[in-house]
């Protein structure tokens, strides 16, 4: 696993610094994170559960990934006990609002415990302030978990990593090569820096499973440390991806998808019609609202974006029916915005310009005649 | 799904009657009933979560799998709050005893809420008696799980199936296609009977990704009664293997494979030096023990424990190192059994009696000169 951190800058995924699970998806992954937070916490909650303590509170972005409240749920924290930290205009935590919400939380008793940034948001792509979030754990003695699902294959990337400043001070780390890596489904990672800890927070030592008699080095069966029992070898695919790409390979993917990413957003910024939800994206992520002809120089007043909120839903229903394309287009109600196209490029197949011109020529070509 | 259902008397697979939802495996699968057991005693738990709750309690059998307690332990019950309710000589739940752990736990001002009872156990292969402990959880108004990952197969057998009896009255299922019928890793299927249960429980109603404003049916989107978010399509495995081989042709597997197990059992009982741990398996469980020459006919005191106790480690290792046979093995601490071999056929590759002589003849080539 060592050889696939390409970039010395950020060498993170290391086998003497990280303790590494394949795990079944990237929700799954959070919910490690916010396991072993929970028992750093509390280590007498694996024996005696949570009945008799102080309600714990984790923290997560408003532009943050649902699976963290469906974690706190599982975990039996409670979703409301996960508290959505503002993000600014580009969906980044406001660390200053961090602060806040964690002082609130102490203020009312409660316990704060876990906080999930994320390295790539889902919608915006997004990449929170890992360096300012880890100094605010660290002043609060919190667990720093990093959901890099998405954004956290830019590592493999000397001219991208940049944007993941600060992942090397996480406790742990939701990585998943089958996203933007363009692995086969299912192939998640979770990573987390203090050895041994998964094995004493998961493990059920059952004699009839794990044997200690073994003839050879019972280290090796790390089954234990996973809350599965059968298990795909899910990182198989990505060692099988890096012996026959190299190091180099995938960084020339990565790159790839992130300059066809850039023309993409070039190409929509100069058409008719088409409007970007932000001058810039971190991620590969580029978020626009195709405008129709019949609406464009109107007033934009409520009216007319409720016309807009229907555009994309009708375009994408043209697009399944016509099997051109598909593309995902949501709300983001807690930052006004209504339906809007998302596009992401990632590195397998390699995206060219040519498919990228062909994605907005569809859009342009199914919308034209709306509303 | 509905058409798996080969046995008439149980068809419990019915898409009129369970709602399904495909897991990564069976310790998920069992978490998944003790979540939606969890949120059907206490629906404020979702939100709130277990701080201000009583101690709340699960029961499985002391033979059950070991994942009921790390389920225990995520979804923030405790490992303590895990009643291990005792088991007869076959391995299988004493109704009885579960009456009193469960009268005890009310008695010391917890909350019963959740019953696992197994089909199929790991070792022994034996089934709890699901109709007397489905009596007791309507009594007592508790959730009734049945771990039926190994033994779920027996379903789909006329000839077998009677070893289900009672398993329609579950409120949960846990089935795994991937193990005794051979399905390819992972295929696991949680089955719940409440309609809409698991959507209620589980929905995050993320709106960026489970849009409404679709143009078909979105009651077909099923995706946030999970708690993954992108999964790999498991079913899609049983549903070719059904339409590879069919009810009837499903059913000829099972038997098939039931029929070598018997085989097996039968032909170890007339070798010297074999000794089963019990008369009868419910299930395709065969365990054993391999009593080398140099310790047969003599007194059975606990030395002589001792030294059988290394024989499976020894033949096992012997076996892995000549490549010509991989068979588990383990003691059974609470039934004061030491280390002996536990041998189960399952569908594919369909077993034969020609494989089944080459395990103990195996067993004993490499064992002869033990110890």
């Amino acid at each position: 696993m060592c050889g696939v951190a390409a970039c010395p800058q950020y060498c993170w995924i290391s086998k003497w610094r990280w303790d590494i699970c394949p795990s079944a998806g990237g929700s799954m992954s959070n919910m490690y994170g916010m396991v072993l937070a929970r028992y750093k916490a509390v280590p007498d909650s694996k024996m005696k559960g949570l009945s008799g303590l102080p309600p714990l509170v984790a923290f997560t972005s408003e532009d943050g990934h649902y699976s963290v409240k469906k974690a706190a749920h599982w975990l039996g924290i409670g979703t409301e006990n996960v508290v959505a930290v503002k993000t600014d205009s580009h969906g980044r935590m406001m660390p200053s609002r961090l602060t806040c919400c964690i002082q609130q939380a102490i203020a009312e008793g409660k316990k704060p415990f876990f906080v999930s940034a994320t390295a790539g948001t889902t919608v915006l792509g997004a990449f929170d302030p890992l360096e300012q979030i880890a100094d605010i754990c660290h002043q609060y003695g919190l667990w720093l978990h990093v959901d890099a699902c998405w954004g956290g294959t830019l590592m493999l990337s000397k001219k991208h990593c940049h944007c993941l400043k600060g992942l090397e001070r996480a406790d742990s780390v939701a990585w998943n090569p089958h996203k933007m890596l363009g692995a086969p489904l299912q192939c998640a990672l979770f990573l987390t820096k203090e050895k041994g800890l998964m094995h004493h927070c998961n493990s059920a030592s059952a004699s009839y499973l794990f044997q200690q008699d073994k003839f050879y080095d019972v280290s090796f069966d790390t089954g234990d440390k996973s809350v599965q029992c059968g298990r795909k070898v899910d990182a198989f695919k990505l060692w099988l991806m890096w012996k026959a790409h190299g190091s180099n390979g995938f960084e020339s993917l990565i790159n790839n998808a992130m300059d066809a990413s850039r023309y993409f957003k070039e190409a929509i910024q100069v058409q008719p019609g088409f409007r970007l939800v932000l001058d810039e994206f971190e991620c590969t992520n580029v978020c626009f609202w195709f405008i129709p002809p019949s609406l464009r120089g109107q007033e934009e007043n409520d009216e007319w974006w409720n016309k807009i909120h229907t555009v994309a839903p009708k375009i994408k229903e043209r697009l399944i029916l016509s099997g051109t394309l598909m593309i995902g287009y949501q709300p983001l109600p807690h930052k006004g915005l209504r339906n809007f196209f998302r596009f992401v490029t990632s590195c397998h197949p390699p995206p060219t310009y040519a498919d990228m011109d062909h994605v907005w020529q569809e859009i342009e070509r199914l919308g034209a005649d709306l509303w």
